[in-house]
């Protein structure tokens, strides 16, 4: 189960800027949102609880979460307006560009009582968050916050993908002790040395050695962590880059190779789709190898699917580790 | 030269309902500019004055109104957002539906003292006004009430539509006061029976006898007022009417024939077209039969032409008062 | 809870002729889906019992139900192709033409074994079957008599709408058997009278008295059977019809106004928005009168929606009965 | 066979002005090649003889027409420019309109000499020629005039339509005696009265006496004509009209009823339709009835039909003729 | 001349998955048909055989493939359904995927006696077969059979494309002898080291030696073979890939240089591609340094080119030759 | 100021050939429009001067040249045909392919009296011409001619791209002594070596310290010329190439680094792009090193702009100066 916003992407057609041409291509998404879509098309169950305004556009984002295979029996509709980003991907040496519209949405307005925990989380195998949800208001802060602490209560794991974005944040400052609230729940994390930094309020000198001191802090600092995950990215044109995924545990660390994406379909919500892959991996045995693996496939196989869920498979997740690439028939 | 906010629409395309398939159309308008645009395809001079956020979605909106042929130097580049409309125009017995998403907009948050009225009105021939702007926040309101003001004592005649829609008011009780001190500077009025009862404070007995004696009240209240026009709609489908315009001055009235529209392209915007016809077909003469028969043509070639704006230029003008209808080689 | 076929239909674009350009429409439906996706969009409670094939046409059939808030737990993945049918809608004096294309789908293969009807049908507020699903082979036509069967022991209300289409049976001859299987179980029959003529082996005089002779037989020969209801349509172009609906039951008949359609956005599935409107009106207390009106509001406004399926939900129906067409803001 | 220009049209997609916005859409017409699509489209043998560039736009012409099942082996590649035009169809009140651009087109250039008429016309069964071929240039105008020589020579009838637009041709007074010279070769002539009244030098008076008094000096003046044809049409709006058609033989007149046509899809080359469906429905013994009834058809289907080609073949027309409107399954 | 089956291809758009979207990108194709369509562009004089069914889906596919400039005169319309197949070209490490759907197509089901092979051949150049058409039933594969003796008895020549694709064979084990019957009668044969082990009923080693070991002994089997050609592909995604041509001679053996093709726009038909340009550049001498040249061309070429043919012509051939690459004004 | 011919561009849609499926991509563009374009989008102001047909294809032109910010009141609108070009933009090893359409355009038929350069360079900081425009026919060349002339008495400095294009002269040995008088009066010349070699008369021998003698001679023999600016390009397919920049002062030459350009969008316009980035860099201190830089910087980014014109913003330049590539949110 996962909670956090659902967004309408609205994105500039045929690798154009935003409304050169009338006409924009639409879908649905969200950080979390993107989470539970990657594990459903591999075949997991996968909930989502959000608010949705209540008219067409809302109606619209949940028949598409609905439409996915995604449990939305835990969505409120409210008042409000429906989160927006408008999205050019870029191309070339043209980087893309987001401009968010999400104030005042009815996730960002949505009281934290609303949010009946306790029922909500019933039968759940896990409870995925991420640090964009505290950044919308004191509403989704709070709920996430609970949702976190009710899931412990109830032995349901916690998943926590830092995902700190300052410019979301009305008050970046506030973000330190929010993330590490939501990250002191979490067996997995989802983290890279800067968020790890940000998190253990301590300075990253930039080199892989201070990478692993870091990791080494934040398995000191927060008791119930189990793995921390992150991958690595080196971008040569806007729609080519070079990747690679870390996932340390406790004893050990596992490193997937490195694989290049020329000819970028889509690059927005390859993270959350990463971690779809590093959660599935892991399995109930925590296998870090193996959470290397399907996470590096689910990142890579994202960036060849349009929008921002993946909709790899468990053949296309079987045909990346095969390295098989022709035309199946 | 107009005033007001600049939307960018977002609409369904195939006669569909709003994301019931991904993608939607778009373009820009509202209500002020599109009747800028109406004047600018007839060949007059056309400026808008208003605020657009400082972004791609912003610069967008600008090309889009500068390719109009409408002056832009007017416009102001300003924090916010750029204000959204979502438009499903429905078919057959399903009404349409607008979902508007314009809070906050860079127009609405604007600052009333950034608007140098008398520098900006230098060599306007007309200020032309809605009753939209004011109800979209107080500094609008504060903007519309001072270029009113400045226009009057420029000597700049200054028409006003009363546009009176109550779901855009926070509290519609405060639109009388506000309305009819834009009226007060107007010497064109376009307001129907129950636009004059809101600004007159009395009310309608729904029967034309009662309409007339309501322009009459709207004459001897706004002693500026030369001229009132109004429209009337009879819908049959959502996208079939009966559609006429009746123009009154102080001495008389005109009255246009009353024409049937099948299968109509697009019904926004229509009523900013006739009021282009109508500004346009006045001339300095306030020649209200030919304001009647431009207003009725422009009304109705607006219900032939997709998008916000009228694009209708004088030779199709004149095909429409010609009736001729056949492909023009 | 409806049983029956799910299609993949493709249809020319832009009121075009079937691949006179390149491209195709697509869209999923079928007679019983579009009667679930009607309910459901009124806010009903709907299920699908189906069978789709076990590839992506399968997985974005699913999608695409599932996405209208249709429960399909009850959908099987199974051997065979996905069922297809190439549309083109016509235009003016140019006849709309289907070309099925469904042969040996999943669910004509399908194995009447295969559904368990006890479990499938626990909580089902009523079953709602077809004519068309027992034309499509013998074990779509075991299947359904077994869930009709069931239905009846489980004391939930059986619907059927007898949908005669000659070209899908390859026997015609073994048709009015199995639809006289089907008919014996329903409360509520979709007949008009060449239907009922069928299934009670009797000769239709083709004018209106003998229709209510025919309307009474089948109350008598069926004895669950309390409401039948029909719809007239009589077309003057491929796109422009009027339409009326009649509900009969035992005690008397509620008949719809007439309504012209002119300028229709889609012909297909507006008998099962019917069909949907009768029931959703129909309510527990059998309202004929309520039946009739609602049967002819999502007739007339499924006529303006694209795709097979009705997408109207209350809102819209209450504009229709109060004849409200104006952009709704 | 015919012989005539080949055009690309280029039109403005989805109801909307020309180039309102990017893209056009295209296809290829031409008076002439549209007959013999009509024909071909009835599953009748038609060849065309034309002059097309030596490019791209040449090749995607040739492989249009051939795969409309035209024989194209009398097409000659030439040096010019593709004649091209451009097309907004117009809606409701606005007219359509059309921008020729083919002046110097490889047709318009086309020298006479290199069309080979014996050798040509071998094994035609019939010639077809318009009016709009001698206003394109001196070549083709010689080259028609030979090519009806030729078939008189040979014993091919020739079929001609005066489709005479003064804005076509550089000096309109040249037409009288251009038009005459093939409307004398031609057993059966597509003319309004105002095109005998050009072809006769007469004046015509308007009423429907007087068109008969020209239709038998026409009678008079070209003694191998066996059979006018006319069509009427009333327009209301730019995509609504009244149609019939008249059909004169010299010992009698057949009539079509009149037909409305709303929410035309497409105008142009309807009358070429027209052409089309007469001389099919004309037949070896000029059965003037069926004549009108199939050249009504035509006229009427091509308005339902995208593109400048009528495509409807047998089935359609005999479900016209039935007045047959419902989806064909 | 080529006898094999025309496909409808359905494909999903812009990159996405099948259906994710609503709406297919559609084409006509087949293994035959490209190489027909292949030398057709190349100014080549082509012909097919098949059998397509008697509705608008037969009829666009007629369409197509005459306007690709293909004699269809031995095109037959029978019973049965349009063979289809769907299309996901894949996209960086996500494989494509083919869904066939061609089961009881009209050609599958066409009898061998309805196929007058001493007359459709008459006048060929060439007759050319691939492995895919006796896979697909019994008709088709004794047709086949038939045409190639026929031709081998009027001294037409052969050539074969062994196209072994299991998936298509009910009984693989049926495959050997139907292919080894038709590569009897071939001069030309296209096949890898895998399909000469099928056809020799030997094992491959898989080394380059024992290729040429396998090329020799199919020599040494097929008295009138005279050249072997075969592709070389190494994928490093779905879109990106290095390719090589080598074809062999009785008495030596020409292999083009390799080529990276990086950002494919379609890989479909690029086998067919490869065939048709070696078997134009083979010409009557037998050249087989020209036939890898311009097979390597068309090979090259037809990545860069979408849907199912190679549409290049002898300048885009002439440019790759010369390694011209910038655009042609 | 530029002064140059706007084209109606014409393209084909999703890398396949011009009309190998129906419709056309459209925007409207030329070289030295591009170059305006290029200016204005990075906030510099810039104007056209042009002739337009006075239709609505000229209309269109002008809306979407105002559309960019450039000022279009010294835009004529005369007699004469929009001209045009058609692109196909080729892909891998198939190269792309422009038909010019543009004989008898209003800007070529062009009086050169209507142009009145005293009052239309009044205010301007510079004109820039190119060799496109002599090439085009007496008009035109004439009025480059005086507008370069005038802007010399005025002491406007002018700029010349070369441009030579063989193709466009109807008789290639007039081009020399044309543009020679317009390398005359610039002080900014774009020309590489065989541009150079054309206008000093003098053979280029191919290697690149010719080259530098050849720019010795152009500054030798033209005394106002300040810097001479070229760009070099290495394709390696039609969608991938590597490029650079030089520019050459009297004094010193900066040359920038090489990039290489995969999976371009559009190359049409990249030497205009280049050429404003060039001027803009350049800026009133004549600083080659930022000339350099910023050219490349507009020369690689235009590769990943969709259209004729760069839409490069300053933050899109900046971006790329800092080699930033991830998605700006």
């Amino acid at each position: 189960m996962v909670f956090g916003e659902l967004l309408l992407r609205l994105s500039a057609p045929d690798r154009g800027l935003l409304l050169q041409r009338p006409g924009l291509d639409s879908c649905f998404g969200g950080a979390e949102a993107n989470v539970a879509a990657g594990l459903a098309s591999l075949g997991r169950p996968a909930a989502i609880v959000t608010a949705l305004p209540r008219n067409r556009l809302g109606d619209a984002a949940l028949a598409a979460v609905r439409g996915m295979g995604i449990d939305c029996s835990g969505v409120l509709r409210t008042a409000g307006r429906m989160g927006l980003y408008f999205l050019d991907s870029g191309a070339g040496f043209r980087p893309g560009q987001v401009i968010y519209d999400r104030n005042d949405s009815s996730f960002a307005r949505a009281d934290a009582d609303r949010f009946d925990w306790p029922t909500l989380l019933r039968g759940a195998g896990r409870l995925h968050l991420s640090g964009i949800t505290p950044a919308l208001g004191a509403g989704p802060a709070a709920a996430a916050r609970r949702a976190a602490a009710t899931a412990g209560e109830l032995g349901i794991p916690v998943s926590f993908d830092v995902n700190f974005r300052p410019s979301l944040w009305r008050s970046p400052e506030e973000a330190p002790p929010l993330l590490r609230a939501l990250a002191n729940e979490a067996d997995v994390l989802f983290a890279n040395a800067h968020d790890i930094a940000l998190l253990t309020d301590e300075a990253f000198a930039g080199h892989p050695e201070d990478e692993q001191r870091l990791v080494a802090r934040a398995f000191a600092l927060f008791p119930k962590l189990k793995v921390i995950a992150s991958s690595r990215r080196a971008m040569s044109a806007a729609d080519r880059l070079s990747v690679s995924v870390k996932v340390n545990g406790r004893d050990g660390m596992a490193t997937s190779p490195e694989k290049t994406l020329s000819n970028v379909v889509d690059r927005i919500g390859t993270g959350d789709a990463l971690a779809a892959g590093v959660l599935a991996g892991l399995g109930p045995s925590h296998d870090i190898a193996r959470a290397a693996e399907w996470g590096l496939a689910l990142f890579c196989l994202k960036h060849s699917i349009p929008g921002d869920a993946s909709l790899a498979d468990m053949s296309d997740l079987e045909a990346f580790l095969d390295a098989r690439l022709d035309v199946r028939r």
